[in-house]
């Protein structure tokens, strides 16, 4: 079993501090030994060390007519921006946030679905950040660093590869690409992680540790965290949830196998169902993916009978999916995220969780919540922005990145 | 994120120093303290504290020419006698190990799979360990624990209660049975966690933290480890790999649902795919499930073709199923286990790696190992006796369980 020094328990010390801070917003000291369990000596002692690098602020001081005065401690927002990014088949979204990760503004850029260069992507982010950078006024040498969501795997040890099957990406050098053109800390990862980390930071985390987070867009996945730690799988692979099986032999996947939970709940899957239901329904006339994905919120509102079908059989799959994730994990939380579950999910999780109790076992079903997450803003640029601060404190010696592997640490100094 | 307290850090180097032991047999405490990577001052107190209570002894005493005499240091099996019990469907089978988790001996009763009145199984319970006592010789008063694995949800925080869905168990208080029979104390898990941390401890565990051990019999399920730590889910019910989906509306399960992995995986599963080929089949005729597969493993042998087209079907839904929980939780050892695994995974495992990388995501398929467990005699058994020894240990207040949950720790007194 991997052991524990005191190293990291400090570090973990740190990162409560701050969560802590995050969760119950601007605290005293005392709140703060009360929210975490920390002894005050070593609240005392990581405050001290915050505040030098001003990384914490003190917001207000409150005088008592006995003893020392009470400081209410926060974090510092403008000790740097930090740009989280969600790349998507469909679109590149750049969010500017504050060092609270509070969003500034965002600049959004569409991608073709049907172009998959490196250098058109590459080109993307750049022109997503170029336009969130402009509206938010940030002024590009307090970027503290930059966070990347690639919808693939990324391989960190292989020096931030990203394979992204959809793209036919082998082995694409993400974060030397982007570092050359923006010269700021670039942190890359896989968006299934980020949803999770932006959940456990800003969503049912605050109550629990274990949660999946479903993500329905183009692709499917799910970021898996269990008794408060990220699962990231041997290869930072984990969360495929979309290329588990809802049918042997069944519909072909994009990924080459057939019958994956992909090939029914990501986009495309959906379209194809509509299509077993009328195939010449306008909604699948739409060229663009979001195109039909609106088409069907709209044609949903108007009772189209053809979309109440789709929405019905939708459910049904998403039942039979997650009924999957939670008997094999006995997840106590199951929140649903990306941009499908934003469009559809008045529809879908009312009829879902009616059917889940024929999908998932008794002892699992005890308990079970499921419900669209509650993480503000776009969760994808949530998450990143909060592995990008992470990588920051860790740079400046303050905690070695709790959530990021250890072979990621391979960042520039700051900006 | 939970936090680790100092007295947890403590607890982990105890299990430390005890695994270390169980890996590298006798050992100086230099020795220890390079495997483990401890202090030289931690191992030696904890070393200290192990002999005092008889746990540990000294094996062999090597002088030197210059310096101290290095004392080589190894589990006390002689301290107290273990029970590990296996109960499933058709048998219960109790091992007596000594503290150093050595078999002695067991006893095996079968059970009759169409009875399954909670009387029944735990007079069957205590006349293998009847017989597991006699044939070892086991002095009673020095049994300092009972560990009883059940094939259905086991619910510490319910007074230890069974609910076995295949016995229509609903809440049977098993513990108290236990107990008031025997007047030892017991400890109830289910099998999944138990062949878990019998791989943990004595088989991949050794070389990694993360592993999935799939255990195929009459039901089927997997124990999974992340990260060194078993995961047990909200309500220990983690493991159901066995009700996950391979076909949606496909056969129906004995859980409800249709098309779970274990309607294609258990022995009933087994039974109804060779019904498929060939409904007329000899093997068909065994009465009990265990003559059913060992009426196949001899058929195999000698080349039956309907035998032969049945392998080839499971290791395909072999590869299928274990495909989804490699591609959700990119886990990079699979073991097999259990007694269907046993008869035949000779036949099953060589074709199920051909398929397997249709089924594996790329990125989870590298370096991913999948083979039959090498941990010895009865996993389940001896991952139950390895429970019992955390809680003798946490009686003793050596060490509070690394792998029980704290709800479970109601036991009693050491005998």
């Amino acid at each position: 079993m991997p052991r524990q020094t005191s190293r990291d328990l400090r570090n973990e010390s740190r990162f409560e501090v701050l969560h802590a801070l995050f969760e119950i917003g601007p605290s005293t000291r005392q709140e703060i030994v009360r929210h975490t369990g920390l002894s005050p000596a070593t609240v005392a002692t990581l405050v001290t060390e915050f505040l030098a690098e001003g990384v914490l602020r003190i917001a207000t001081v409150e005088r008592s007519t006995v003893g020392r005065p009470y400081e209410r401690l926060t974090i510092n927002p403008d000790r740097g921006r930090i740009i989280g990014i969600d790349v998507a088949e469909t679109y590149v979204d750049a969010t500017v946030f504050d060092l609270a990760l509070g969003p500034l503004g965002h600049g959004e850029v569409a991608l073709d679905e049907h172009e998959n260069d490196p250098a058109y992507v590459v080109d993307g982010i750049i022109r997503a950040i170029d336009s969130a950078v402009e509206t938010t006024g940030t002024e590009r040498d307090r970027i503290i660093g930059v966070g990347v969501s690639m919808p693939g795997q990324v391989r960190p040890d292989a020096g931030v590869s990203v394979f992204a099957p959809n793209w036919d990406w082998h082995d694409v050098r993400i974060e030397e690409l982007l570092e050359k053109r923006l010269g700021s800390s670039v942190y890359v990862d896989n968006p299934l992680k980020a949803v999770a980390l932006a959940e456990m930071w800003f969503g049912v985390g605050r109550v629990a540790g274990s949660m999946a987070v479903v993500n329905l867009g183009t692709g499917v996945g799910a970021g898996i965290a269990v008794d408060g730690a990220l699962i990231r799988g041997a290869t930072n692979n984990a969360g495929e949830w979309g290329h588990t099986l809802l049918q042997l032999d069944g519909r072909l996947c994009r990924c080459g196998r057939r019958g994956c939970v992909e090939a029914y709940l990501g986009v495309h899957g959906l379209e194809m169902s509509l299509a077993e239901i009328d195939p010449a329904h306008p909604a699948l006339q739409q060229p663009l993916q979001r195109g039909f994905v609106d088409a069907v919120a709209e044609g949903l509102v108007a009772g189209d009978p053809a979309l109440t079908e789709l929405a019905r059989r939708t459910s049904h799959y998403l039942a039979a999916g997650l009924g999957d994730l939670v008997n094999l994990l006995n997840i106590p939380y199951v929140t649903l995220t990306g941009w499908t579950s934003a469009a559809l999910s008045e529809w879908l999780i009312p009829a879902l969780l009616e059917e889940l109790p024929d999908h998932v076992l008794p002892g699992s079903m005890q308990g079970l919540t499921v419900e669209a997450s509650k993480v503000p803003g776009n969760a994808v640029a949530l998450g990143m922005a909060a592995f990008t601060l992470e990588q920051f404190l860790g740079r400046l010696g303050l905690a070695s990145p709790a959530s990021t592997p250890t072979m990621r640490r391979r960042l520039r100094p700051p900006a």
